[in-house]
């Protein structure tokens, strides 16, 4: 897509945001729950954690998005995360997993892959360890040590895109975005942002609301990112401790507009 | 109760509140433990949050007051809930309800309404819909599509009052509350508090502060609603944006004096 | 050991965390997760947060220091706290035991000890009554009540240190930290740290930062609390409300420098 057309769409997806206010259900960490509710209230959502297995079905049907995080993961909530994952699928809603540790226990890697296995995920985004954990047995990915670059992320990246039919979205310094066929590249951000804690999984709700709003879930990631690295390098306008800097983040989540969306992200 | 007198107590009750440091007893969930922890610290009283059922006991034990809430509940934890509810029963403190989501699922509007035949509840304190959806079996109160003004609340809520001899708090633009007989309405408030994660819970908690110094619940009520609504007024001075917007709710809790409560309560 | 020896060796200790950046493992309360998260990233450290039992084993492999928090405990997390806390003995990593409540109930009493007794633990930091609540049965340590001093608190103190072989840390307005032979004392620290939820369970974390990079305990848990204690010192300068200072706090564990450190120790 052209890179100025797909600025412009990202801008209109922000206006549909505030707007709509998409409903996001996240099934996430105890780590996160509060930051990313405010920062889902902050952008223009309306976000739901919950849990019970009772109430998944009922939940889920109100929901735009659906966010599965595995962060402090315990059996019966990943038991949840498959539950609300099949209804999201029955209602075409997009799901969304921020595989958090993947490939650093066993535990992490095997829940991940169920998910991926049980559901359809429409996005998963993580950093390069996680996303390259979560290559099939005998996949033909390369592990994380073999790295070094955004172009070496865009090849493993396109092979799991292809094999489990999903947007994969790897962040760092640069994030890299890919359908299978296309890659984009986003350069907004800011290195504070890895000294608040779960900034990861607020870079996942983001794009959740984006693909609440916007069914071309590949745009959905770009703008997710866009957004909340833009929100990003406001904050650090302001401050340059990681206190403050998280709670100026959760602000300028709000303080964004389209208009400024639209002239400041950098989208390769 | 005549305003003038109403608002004079509500003054001495906060210095009560700074003076005596009432415990508070939450069983609530994970996403705003930490916020209600900091508010119940700001305003002067003590905040435990704990739902292990073998210290139920004890812990109700050390309380002024105990705080139900099911944000994010699960069997084990509405059981827990109404263990501690039982034992403020026969300490004769205050139990608060905060029925989170009730009406939205199955399962939140059985669990609120367990807590509530089962344990004598002294408040509960919640939005409209989640409110009007705890009407008994075949009751005269109308549904929540129903309720266009304070006054169609006030109808509701009157009911829902005698129904399960509580005081009944029904939040929103303008706040209702109601002994079954008289109402009272607070004006006090900001619409940025709506752009921060568990504000209404939160309101739920310093209503149980008040509680827990004045045994006159329903003065209690109405005293919370305008601490809370008056602090949320006094940080919207000072900001625009939601996240520093959240911190300065914290701040103002602990800033308003009982002067400034009498001064600035709207109550009618 | 020499004082002025001491503040060089803490102050290197600092420079050694954010040139190490050790990760420390938590198995604590739901309600300071995030803020102690947060506090671990800001002084330069890697926090997880983890209690799944399936993982311990590989979590622990990767860490520096283990942090274990009883603030909202139950059974399966008490399991996963001792199965965490033999696994980083076999592998001579600290583990450091924050009694949140111990003496409260007896939950929480029996939960500390049965740790104590089936791990091996560095440090121990809590208030008094939750410290002295950890006397063996028997022990000729004197209760709570008859704690007036710090001098009173010191001799508790050594005996416990002995118990338990653990280097004790009894935080308070005046900090007593003791190996069972030697005491420091602490002065370091500001009033408004009593009013944010979790500074106790933060100093506590801070420590631990401290004992991953320094195999001398006793000096670590000295350090970490003269860290914290400076961090909320700079806080107070800049605010006197609590909601405010708690952000400021998360600040200045990344503002202050081992020449600060150094400078402004107050050790005896």
């Amino acid at each position: 897509m052209d890179i100025t057309e797909l600025k412009h769409k990202i801008g209109k997806d922000l206006n549909l945001i505030r707007e709509k206010k998409p409903l996001v259900h996240n099934i996430t960490n105890y780590v996160v729950m509060n930051s990313t509710a405010n920062m889902l209230l902050s952008i223009g959502a309306s976000p739901i954690m919950a849990h019970a297995q009772e109430e998944m079905d009922e939940l889920v049907s109100y929901a735009s998005a659906l966010v599965l995080n595995i962060g402090t993961l315990e059996k019966y909530w990943i038991d949840s995360m498959i539950i609300a994952g099949k209804k999201a699928n029955e209602r075409k809603i997009p799901v969304i997993l921020d595989p958090v540790g993947s490939g650093a226990t066993k535990l992490r890697t095997d829940s991940a892959k169920k998910i991926l296995s049980e559901t359809d995920v429409a996005i998963i985004r993580g950093n390069a360890s996680e996303v390259l954990s979560l290559a099939k047995e005998g996949a033909r990915t390369k592990g994380v040590d073999s790295i070094h670059s955004v172009e070496d992320a865009a090849e493993a990246g396109k092979i799991l895109a292809k094999d489990w039919n999903s947007i994969i979205a790897i962040t760092g310094k640069i994030d890299m975005i890919t359908n299978g066929e296309d890659v984009h590249r986003v350069f907004n951000g800011h290195e504070l942002m890895g000294m608040v804690t779960g900034t990861g999984c607020a870079a996942t709700v983001i794009i959740a609301v984006f693909a609440g709003v916007d069914e071309n879930y590949f745009r959905a990631a770009v703008g997710g990112l866009v957004m909340f690295g833009l929100a990003g390098e406001k904050a650090a306008k302001e401050t340059n401790l990681p206190g403050t800097f998280g709670i100026k983040l959760i602000d300028h989540l709000n303080s964004v507009s389209s208009e400024e969306l639209i002239k400041h992200a950098k989208i390769a």
